[in-house]
């Protein structure tokens, strides 16, 4: 095939492309920051002026335009619009309880599919960090042109230590096609491992990060929901029919709660990946899905002669020998004295002390909490 | 002498005692809960129910009745009158600016000595912690008996640690004093040692720790006041002179900004010590100058099962694994994982958090926030 020609059909296949948000995740581990009623993908994490939330529709737009979706909790829904000021009531999907990634994003693909069946969509969670914006654009049109050839495509991302905290995807073979020279078969996703075999995995240069980014045509996650969850793609499509006319509410009322929870890991990606139906492109953008307060001060520059990383418009921060991170969302004076790898998040309500080698016990803390009736700081 | 006229005699003498609280010092190491506008004698900082200066009054009051006087900020008087709401106006002497302890304790002397020439006063700082009430008070009577025979008593406490942060005195020979059996002369007063010196000191069991608590004749503390500070004597006769007519007001603010600062131990006692008038009377109750927040943990118990102390009416305190010293001055929620000997001082205005052995820097930490300019929460 000509270059001209290579170009002009990827150019059609793209044109297919729309882009799903969901914007669900509490982010429990980044509380008191983020909590219910202000969940991560509300904050800006990095010091950027954006909004993770804001900053995905932004890395979106450039290949999607405002062909993009978001899946969020009708508690968000001011939130979010207020966020995305350009995002048309079509394009955002209300959930009026949580019911995990493989109902929000099969509920996308149904809606999108009778909208248009030869779409192909692409989701990305609306509070991850990625950059630069040229290498994640890449990897997503390889992704959108594998697709088009009948896959389910995963990016995954080329790890840069042995992290426990995700899963991992063994990469196959080259796939060899035109216009997504990258592409490769999947030989297998695997759960989060040990450190030990997370060391083996990131040494063998084969495993690469799940981080739960998929581009695959709407008619081939429908129809791996079909054969994996028959009762949850019945209901989807229920909802999915009304969605665009007159019953819209008062089905998606009935059916939405009556839904099973299930990841979309488990109802769509593994079981096609064992029929052979997914591709993986690889990443090498930087990627964090800022999992914890570790995360955001390895996100986050520290300032000039000091080892404390500071978060927080207009913080007021003193610092005598003390390193760490500190999230300021209150615009109180906070002093920090001869204290190391010190996690300290103030908020109006709720503050927080550990450590960084702690903060993933801060998911404990906040089920502790909601234990013991203080859910007024949750 | 047949006890019961020991008994009488005594009971005479102890009718010359009139207490002395000067309420001065912010406590700027228990900062950002102790500051210019809630200085550390108007916290509770024992869990007892009671402010350090309404607790220091009513130990004196078994001995001295309503013989009380407060020397005080005038910022304070609605905080002190709060706190002790039977002290009249002429027991209530209000500083317009600090100028330290010689002129505080000396204007208090040259009052009471213009209103009884026969007064034997006893200086207590108002925020001290000290305990059982009755071994302390069989302390200052024996001070007061020994005052009678004309010296400047020191109560001393017997150490229980090698301090660095107090200055100490040297015990000479008993002094044979009917109804002060304890009573001893003073060799000599010594500034604050360096930790070898402490320990040498507290191994000898000549050394006793200056609580700066003072028990004399107002005779003789002028006296000594007159010959050593001539300049702050004259100042503070003209001041006393008027202070019980209708001039007080115009006189005292004439003169009191001119007077010199000087710390009363200077101006007074070791002067006074090498003229041979100073006694020293062994004080062996439990006493604590709540220095800085590692003290704080020493005087409050910690929960059952739980290595953290926690002060502060109401506070919500969640901890995981954490140990060390919480002082709640907000409603907010605090959760503490993984640390340990840590301080966290939370106030709505400011956020102080360091470690126990850091605890004496919190003094820098202030100063350098004076310096920045964040006055507002000092």
């Amino acid at each position: 095939m000509s270059s001209l020609s290579l170009f002009l059909m990827t150019t059609d296949i793209l044109e297919r492309f729309y882009g799903v948000i969901p914007a669900g995740g509490v982010g429990t581990r980044l509380w008191p920051l983020s909590r219910a009623a202000a969940p991560k993908f509300l904050h800006d994490l990095t010091g950027s002026g954006s909004t993770l939330i804001r900053a995905t529709y932004d890395r979106l737009s450039p290949l999607a335009g405002e062909r993009i979706m978001v899946v969020t909790g009708t508690a968000h829904r001011a939130a979010v619009c207020e966020q995305l000021p350009e995002i048309s009531d079509a394009n955002l999907v209300l959930e009026s309880e949580p019911k995990d990634s493989a109902a929000a994003i099969g509920l996308a693909a149904a809606i999108l599919h009778r909208r248009d069946p030869e779409t192909i969509m692409g989701s990305f969670a609306a509070d991850q960090v990625v950059g630069p914006l040229e290498v994640f654009l890449e990897a997503v049109r390889e992704a959108v042109v594998t697709a088009a050839t009948g896959k389910i495509v995963t990016i995954g991302i080329r790890p840069t230590l042995p992290s426990t905290g995700f899963g991992y995807i063994r990469q196959g073979g080259r796939l060899g096609i035109e216009g997504a020279p990258s592409a490769t078969d999947v030989a297998e996703f695997v759960e989060k491992p040990s450190e030990e075999v997370a060391r083996r995995y990131v040494a063998s240069g084969d495993y690469l990060w799940n981080a739960g980014m998929f581009v695959a045509p709407t008619s081939l996650m429908l129809q791996h929901l079909e054969a994996n969850e028959p009762a949850l793609y019945a209901g989807l499509c229920e909802i999915a029919d009304a969605w665009d006319g007159p019953e819209r509410d008062q089905v998606a009322a009935r059916v939405w709660p009556t839904l099973p929870k299930i990841a979309i890991d488990y109802a769509v990606a593994e079981p096609a990946a064992a029929a052979g139906d997914v591709a993986m492109v690889p990443g090498t953008f930087t990627w964090d899905d800022v999992g914890d307060f570790a995360a955001l001060g390895r996100l986050n520059p520290a300032a000039e002669n000091s080892k404390l990383k500071v978060i927080g418009e207009g913080a007021r921060v003193y610092s005598d020998n003390a390193s760490g991170v500190v999230v300021s969302d209150s615009k109180r004076v906070i002093a920090l004295i001869g204290i190391d790898d010190v996690v300290v998040v103030d908020t109006p309500d709720a503050l927080l002390v550990t450590t960084q080698e702690h903060a993933q016990q801060v998911k404990q803390a906040v089920e502790a909490l909601k234990a013991s009736g203080a859910v007024d700081v949750l």
